[in-house]
């Protein structure tokens, strides 16, 4: 349930209503806006209490959320969330395009990809430190050597850092040094994790899990903002299907679908969706044409020598076409959710 | 096994490389390019056949195809296969909108969509006279009295016409009035109904089965294509997940894989996929961003009192929207996959 | 909506019950019970017909059916449906085994696989002769040349005949010698060839669709029913999933699902679901334990030879194996879902 | 690849080939068996190296392992592993049923179910104290005053308890009241956590990810394996997929595909497979007949008022019902698998 009040509520107003709330063993939370003033109410809410809540001092209007997830709804928050870091804005008109190898492998590698990339117009830089292996034997990532290699990167460049963390313990660690934290595929319903990256006060990228309903998404989302922290972004990678020829099935609707449900930013994963590098650029332009506010794209010096996930790694010349032509499509496009 | 020919090969030696293929029990299938003569060889090709071949007179190189399907596969036929209907070209730079109603009702409906579609930009009219429908209580069709009114529309407006067919025995019949026969997508494996359509010189449009593979999918053409019907145009219409939300689930990877495998135009239709009106949009534009040659359009004069599909059509003025940003975003694209 | 009357209802009220059922544009099918008489009836029913209905003579009770299949379903026809096919019982409690090669390929591999498979305790014979083909260029059977083998093949041992019919044009001829005729997977949505096997006088089994939902399944059924074929059975052959070790992926759940919202027999393909041979006993025996009414299982002289599904196919005295295992589950079994 | 030596091999032949194998940068794991000893060689084996092999002290024969996952493969340990804990026996022909309530209520709750599923024949005791929900405002379990309880309940029964542990931070805690500890299917790619129960002397069950492929299932129990704990047991709980009658679809062939391509216990989870309480007990007679290793089955005092998965548990009284029913069908399976 939200509560609408007018933009110049009082503060006793206010307190009585989250009183009110309280009484009821309910929980408020209260989004200062422009133009008006909502408090959320988490719960099971008592049948009456809506009215109740209508007849208070202040209270413009009371509407119901029928959406198992609620902060992350768009009932509950309207407007899009727009989130800054560093030169990029995620949940505007801009596609932000964050680009860089999977795993950080040395300085070389991460300085060379971190200034072809800002030079191409990606405005944030990622490299995997803390990488989920499906194997034990595999190259499991440099860890904090690889994130201090990235943080040097950033300095190089000035670009801000999107890295993964996969485990609570490195979440303080992570935290250090990367600007949004991501939560891979794998661990999008590591509910302890999603508990943890709620208490900080970082952007948090949550990818869509291979086979996660978009309800389960957004209950995900839910976790880290039910923590505290809204500051989420939505990553579509790629569902698992029955064709095996792309490792696995964008799911390019989720962008409007997502859009329509929930206020948070929506952007996509074409590299790992495709898993080949040719598939890349046509997956990209398709998703930003939907509606996407951004691009998660790998790009690699050497994509033949890459420790990891080679196959669908751009080179910095693949980089720039995609670039030349997400801008364009990204400059005729209109926002085809528009929000209130 | 194709055998490439210099342009100027003689007649005899190109009957002598006809008589040594059948001789083997082989089929060849001769196409005349520009530049070269292309034989295709049918058939379990002998371990020294293809050495064989290599010698023999205006050969100029003997190329292995590995793929299951042969006509249908790009090593096969290099350049991209171009389909014109009406005034519309099927397989080039430019995408072809075919739109109508999924079903035929009645005179008033399918002149008064007619005139709108063209009018917004489309150059083919679609509209169901034998519907498949999964209830056998549903609407199932207006039958031949709906191609004739496909028929009056077409002679109102110019617009060529592509429509459904669904049984062997009605064939004939829907290809008296249809310019492109389509094959749904529940009957992409009915291999008598394919068998069928490869006798007619009509082109044919053969809709993804919604659990089949890329390869089964391109098998379903070849069959189209080995009965010697090479004008095949491919639709991608949604794949079935295990998200309700949409109906099906859109595989935009397809557009860029199909033209990379294939040379046969390739389709999009994202009424069917997505189910929702207010996704059609973003996920047309997707679409064409992938490098789809064409989309498939549900428009209604009034959706709410469509006899079927209602949810997933758009109106009139919805429809010239999405024509406006579909050829905004057609102008700016790259085609991603180019043909030799 | 069905009507349920008492036994002994009068032709006079039985009659009246009929005329005003057909007054308000509806169809009325009915069924003579031991111990009532049901009378179904199809189409949209008028709000207040229920309570019409209810006042009239003879009738004891009136249930709405909210499922969209309305003769297959359980509500409509509450004893389970047996039906009886040369010395096979199909519906009651033991398993009916129907085995024999994939493919019709000569006599002497179909008798001596009929006369194994018989000595072995299966009671109805299997065997191809239109067959199903991924690709244009695979063996497509052998026609009718095949029905006259499998004819043979009966004479010789007894069994009865259960074969594929692909094309409406071919109905009247399998009829000819079939016992069951079979819809397959791919073609489970050809609503034309579900319309002609409505109208003849012998079982069809409907095997489930790759991407077939329960609901489209049963309404696939219902087409053949809604022709006037009652004498319908359900195979559940395997859906397609993501994980490719197996061909398809056997939903053993669908067994006690169909038999709770359908009368209709249900038996189940370990063979084309897994697609290797060494998976088709614990499969079958799965399949079984779940209460499955029967097996379709191939056989082979020699797997290795197999013109099509060797790898599936179980040797004679694997099949021995099997049918011992069957056996000895079928005598503790249960039955998990009772009939009224 | 593993070397395999003669059972009376010296400790100074087996130290040689230890350190050989290290030299070359590998890791090597011995495993002692009755009538020949295992050297298994972790990690990329140079081209010569197994000649290398074949040719010191001791060795009868080198196998190449071309599976990615190693320790859990049946090429590496060709015989059956066995459990045992408690009075069960998880591996053996006799199938081990674990049966509790979804999550731990209250002392009532626990220790009245765990002497009814003792009585009825289960040897484990389950039940949830640390609960992963999809959504955040769901109850999320008791935590340690769970396993507090659970621990209560072994001691009135002398049932061992299986429960789940979802966070690495809650191993050590866990491990003390546990003893089997359990990855649920939404962390089975929780690779932190697979690394640390890897590190614990107690059996640990792995459930299969709902999107999970047989390989990268494997590969999550060798994650476990690698860590230095070779008690694994797996549980397949169903995948997700198109069907939303049941909350998802059991795979009951794997149960014999997990059987031959490993050397580990596979059991089943017929409750959150099937979602419904009367669809339980034929999927775990299928499950069972297919050679399931036992079973995972939720029982409730009373279903209605669970706080957890009340749909899908059975009453004490359905379960005695189930558990005759595995008993007679387990009385006459053979086992399918067998191993050397």
């Amino acid at each position: 349930m939200i509560v609408v009040m007018a933009r110049d509520t009082s503060d006793d107003d206010l307190n009585a209503i989250r009183e009110r709330i309280e009484a009821r063993g309910l929980k408020a939370q209260i989004s200062q806006g422009v133009e008006r003033v909502v408090v959320g109410v988490l719960g099971s809410i008592p049948p009456d209490f809506k009215d109740e809540m209508e007849l208070m001092n202040g209270v413009t209007q009371v509407v119901m959320i029928s959406k198992p997830y609620k902060l992350a709804s768009r009932e509950f928050h309207p407007a899009d969330t727009i989130i800054k870091v560093g030169d990029a804005v995620i949940g505007g008109p801009k596609p932000v395009i964050m680009a860089g190898p999977c795993s950080v492998e040395d300085e070389e590698q991460m300085v060379s990809t971190a200034k072809a990339v800002k030079a191409a117009g990606a405005t944030i830089l990622r490299g995997g430190a803390f990488k989920p292996r499906t194997s034990p034997y595999s190259f499991r990532g440099m860890g904090e050597d690889g994130l201090k290699l990235l943080r040097l990167a950033k300095q190089e460049t000035g670009l801000p850092i999107i890295t993964e963390v996969m485990a609570t313990a490195d979440v303080e660690t992570v935290a250090k040094y990367a600007d949004i934290l991501q939560i891979g595929a794998r661990n999008m319903q590591n509910y302890n994790l999603l508990d943890e990256v709620g208490l900080i006060g970082k952007p948090v990228m949550v990818k869509r899990g291979l086979a996660a309903s978009y309800e389960e998404w957004l209950l995900a989302a839910e976790y880290v903002m039910a923590g505290g922290n809204q500051q989420v972004i939505l990553c579509e990678r790629g569902i698992r299907g029955f064709e095996t020829f792309t490792r696995f099935t964008l799911d390019v609707a989720a962008v409007p679908v997502i859009k329509r449900l929930s206020h948070l930013p929506i952007v996509a994963d074409p590299s790992h969706s495709t898993g080949k590098w040719y598939l890349v650029t046509p997956v990209a332009l398709a998703s930003v044409a939907a509606g996407a506010h951004g691009l998660l794209i790998e790009v690699h010096p050497n994509p033949d020598l890459a420790k990891c996930d080679g196959p669908q790694s751009l080179t910095f010349e693949n980089f720039d076409m995609l670039m030349e032509q997400v801008n364009a499509i990204a400059s005729v496009r209109k926002q085809p959710v528009t929000a209130g």
